[in-house]
């Protein structure tokens, strides 16, 4: 049997393993990209470990999270990013310079070649031919520094389109038929991969959409085929000659199978507040709409922004409604001057922000409480658009346009004018005086990292001693999440790049008294959870900043998959019940003592604790190769001492 | 002898007094202007005296200060503002619409009106002929409900122009030169009359950054004659039917005089941290440069942005510049998407922002702590960026241009080019579409206000009872700022819409268990503070928040001018000690009890105060008309009983 899209790559990035469904593979990866918001500590980890190059073809250092500079922390974070992708080999792409999945594309994009972003949206290369995953911070920074991705080896789900979309329906309403037929888990384990005769009818970016929005169905990534349309996009990008045909044989299967008649969609919306509540937009046509928001990874071409601009042309916005428009890159920012939809925009009313991720990630232009706003974005959880009970909708360009005109939530069927046929130029504006290049390695060597005063390097963490009498500074229950050990929001967020500042907020919702007792208490400390602990968000920072605190083992019921890895990640040993009944006899500021750590978890998964004069039999569940890492301090460690710099880790031993 | 153009304004909105330097004159007010920072207080203070419909010709509320909605606080208060509006009768912009003062004078300015503005920069639109005086919010709302503003006659200072700038040499230069020459105190008392045959060669935009910058001399206003060009200003806005010709008499006299050869000007640059602290930029060239920013109301016209478009048309801004580019007005932004320089700006590398004061306030793009930022707007004091520790210049659009291209401060004579010729278009764009126009009596009078969870109705104050026993709940020395007694900063000014959260704050930096104990004491309080009691900024939360958390009578050696009448208006009594010896008796914790106060204010300025069994005695300095303000609660119960609701007041009496 043929490959399709997602096998062929994969296989021709394996290192390890076998494609079989749920088994581990071991991928080369090819390119990196890190955003601003995460990555100031991927740098702080290259540092931490030593790197002196990366190893990947292309690694491109972002800004365009948070470009607000309310005072210097932002700033200084900007130059502390510049000043490390000049140290160690990455290109740069300057605030302003635009959302870094359109700009990836465009500038870096190469079908068949894999790529990490430390951001979940990563996967919207998936519409080149790209084999584009999101992942945390540190399996982004090993990947710069040579390691493989390794990743249970996922399902192929192989969508197939047909037809040719309906006027006033666009690519967002294809991911959202997805996402109203499967929901946020439907893509779990899965990559996505579109494929049949309706493709020919969907561009680059239409299909950039729809991969991108592939993160909110959970899917590991989405993919196209790399075909004659993917072609004639990077030519239109001056680029060519870095094309190379990627399709799925004749023949290929696909583990499992949809399909979706794309003449068959109408507008759809999704509702306060998750990427799943779809419904027809003429269903909740009438409710009166406060705001807009059009621009974001989820609608970021010319095309998204020019069908707004031409139904708004020679129009008014409503007097309750702001229109917030924000450019995805600079290149095109000037492909809507140079074709006049910038100036149709201005005149209707809009207001134009800097290109960057602006409403998408709350930086920006949040809603008043209660009130409607429409989004292009791909994203509407509760409170993410900066104001806590907020009611942010997700739809097309055309319905945000349709609701700017009319103040309510409008099918764009319904405006009285005919679809605006838009004349896209041919070539994109290339521009990329933004995008600083790599300087070479000896002048490389020479840059210092700029650290404002709020940039603190990666704590040294010293591996696991053999023995260990830690007491319990805090039981928890079940279903902890990663927001309870550590919140995020803008009290928290500007800390992000100095592990003792944010120590201070970790389980500030839970026990506001724990970080000092941590603090205060030298010699290290344990916490016992219950099931699930560490749900949620990924965020690394969950286990950096409580393992500054001293925190060396957790012990509870389960974990939370990637809270587990982060744990493991950062050398904190996570320990299972094995009867989870003993959870009930250890209490909040009893004693654990554990011995023989170093030379027991290598060999036997089964660790015990002695609280008192009775023993707890505790489990782990780390791989040969996890063990080791934990043993060594963790992941950053291990690497460090991969550079040649052992002496760091050495030098902290106790 | 002849009138100059300041005194022919002032005669014609004479209601009480004579124009005699120093003696107290009452002018009617023919337009107000709000912007957001200072307009939701004056919309509270509306409400709170019952105003119905606004007694002035024009009033506009602008949102430009705060455009970031970080949170969902900010986008209430636009919702606040525009229902307040539409309530009594005002104008709306709308956010994103543009700064208040450019947009003000195309639309509404009219030669020989009167103005205040809630805004230090009002007096910008003398560049067209008006007398614009920016004053504290409440003596704006009064001027809305129909008092005339009261105001010491100012000196007349005429400063004749002769000459025509040289290139790369434009109108910022010349204020610059004025602030090199005149320092921050040069126009204190005085109205800066320009006139002689350099004006001919400045444009009306040009005369407005020269008037806007008089606030920075501290002048009570500036003001240009509305002559030829006025008139091609007026007709290229679409009113030159609105036009009126004012020029000073031939044999007209000014108290002062000055004079500037405009030919004579080299390009200059006001060093950190002080608007008077101006040098060629010649003598600082070579300094490196990490960020531009060009906009804000010092320099707004769509010349400013024109010729840095044009300097950087072309090029790429330098790899270490950040240069933020803020449209004044959206009508001047379309025009620079029409005339192709926006194009220019963003090709360039320029990062677009949407119209409003930005950078020029410290609402966003903040610089990194100690790196220098070149920008055109009007103040660079310490910290007033965003960033505590910042390096802020301020330059014309020129200069600014040529530092972003070579990243070092730069005499743009220096640039390799030949200046640019700007071909602007006759007209301007006109787009009013933004600008809401006020309702019909009767609709408004059904418009609800729209109060988010953060806005609060101005507290009511009762009236001054007969006799006090107050508490000494602090006493400080001399000095003390409105800073001191209510900080500013990005974690209080939220609050602004909010009295009772906001008074929380009040003396936190010097007693922070004052709020908390002024609030337990329910029968009212006093303060014994020594001399220049209330200096700095004008603030009336310093005030009202105080006066909320039951603040009487203010005892001290002396008095602020602003602070005192900010007393005055909301009711508290401030007293000053007839032997400031006896400042020294009075201890925190004492009582000091106050008989007869309502009988005998309006007769005689003293009081005297029964400290355990001495008496010390006090003065006041309040007029007749003060003293009845006082007595009856402040200047808000006092509009409310002639607005008819006495009701208001009397409910609260005590």
């Amino acid at each position: 049997m043929g490959q399709n899209v997602a096998q062929k790559i994969i296989s021709e990035h394996l290192v390890s393993g076998e494609m079989t469904y749920g088994t581990e593979v071991g991928l080369h990866i090819d390119q990196t990209l890190t955003q601003d918001a995460t990555g100031t500590m991927v740098m702080l980890e290259l540092e931490a470990m030593g790197l002196d190059r990366i190893a990947t073809d292309v690694s491109v250092q972002y800004v365009d999270h948070n470009l607000l500079q309310t005072d210097e922390k932002n700033p200084e974070d900007h130059l502390f990013l510049q000043s490390a992708a000049q140290r160690y080999g990455l290109w740069f792409s300057k605030p302003g310079n635009g959302v870094s999945h359109p700009v990836h594309q465009a500038r870096f994009g190469r079908p068949g070649a894999t790529m990490l972003g430390s951001d979940s949206h990563t996967c919207a290369a998936g519409a080149i031919g790209m084999l584009a995953i999101g992942v945390g911070g540190l399996e982004v920074a090993m990947a710069m520094a040579g390691d493989p991705l390794y990743v249970s080896m996922p399902e192929i789900w192989g969508v197939e389109l047909t037809g040719e979309l309906p006027d006033w329906v666009s690519a967002k309403d294809v991911i959202l038929e997805m996402l109203r037929r499967h929901g946020v888990n439907g893509g779990v384990g899965r990559i996505i991969e579109y494929h049949g005769p309706g493709l020919k009818n969907l561009s680059a970016m239409d299909r950039h959409v729809i991969a991108n929005m592939g993160a909110e169905l959970g899917a590991t990534t989405s993919i196209f085929p790399a075909d004659e349309e993917v072609r004639r996009y990077m030519a239109s990008n001056g680029r060519e000659d870095e094309f190379r045909e990627i399709l799925a044989d004749d023949d290929a299967g696909y583990d499992v199978t949809d399909s979706i008649d794309l003449s068959s969609l109408e507008p759809l919306i999704a509702k306060p507040s998750s990427p799943a509540n779809v419904v027809p937009v003429r269903e909740v046509a009438g409710e009166e709409v406060f705001q807009i928001v059009v621009g974001s990874s989820a609608n970021p071409g010319l095309r998204d922004f020019a069908i707004v601009a031409e139904i708004l042309a020679g129009r008014q916005t409503s007097d309750r409604v702001s229109a917030d428009v924000n450019p995805t890159s600079r290149e095109i920012f000037e492909d809507m001057a140079k074709g006049g939809w910038l100036f149709d925009l201005i005149s209707a009313g809009a207001r134009i922000h800097q290109s960057g991720c602006m409403g998408c990630i709350g930086m920006g232009q949040a809603p008043a409480t209660g009130r409607n706003s429409l989004r292009t974005v791909p994203r509407n959880f509760p409170g993410r658009s900066g104001t806590d009970e907020d009611s942010v909708w997700l739809c097309s360009p055309e319905t945000a346009a349709a609701a700017a005109l009319t103040g309510k939530i409008t099918d764009p069927r319904n405006l009285d004018m005919d679809y605006p046929q838009l004349a896209l130029p041919e070539k994109a504006s290339v521009n990329t005086a933004m995008l600083l290049p790599p300087l070479p390695v000896d002048e490389a060597r020479q840059v210092e990292l700029v650290k404002g005063s709020n940039i603190e390097s990666l704590p040294q963490f010293d591996p696991l001693p053999d023995s260990l009498e830690l007491p319990v500074l805090l039981k928890v229950g079940d279903n902890i999440s990663t927001d309870e050990i550590l919140p995020a929001g803008a009290r928290v967020l500007p800390y992000r790049s100095n592990i003792p500042k944010i120590s201070e907020f970790v389980y500030t919702q839970v026990d506001d008294t724990y970080a000092t007792r941590a603090a205060e208490n030298q010699g290290g400390h344990t916490i016992v959870g219950g099931g699930n602990y560490g749900q949620g968000s990924s965020r690394e920072h969950a286990v950096i900043a409580p393992r500054y605190l001293g925190l060396r083992i957790v012990v509870a019921k389960s974990f939370a998959r990637i809270h587990w890895q982060n744990l493991a990640n950062f050398g904190v040993l996570a320990l299972e019940f094995d009867d989870p009944a003993d959870y009930d006899k250890i209490q909040s500021g009893d004693t654990l003592k554990f011995e023989d750590l170093r030379t027991r978890l290598p060999d036997t998964d089964e660790v015990s604790a002695q609280l008192g004069d009775s023993s707890i039999t505790l489990r782990h569940r780390l791989s040969p190769r996890q063990a080791e890492m934990v043993v060594k301090g963790g992941r950053v460690a291990m690497a460090a001492e991969k550079q040649g710099e052992p002496g760091k880790v050495a030098d902290s031993m106790s």
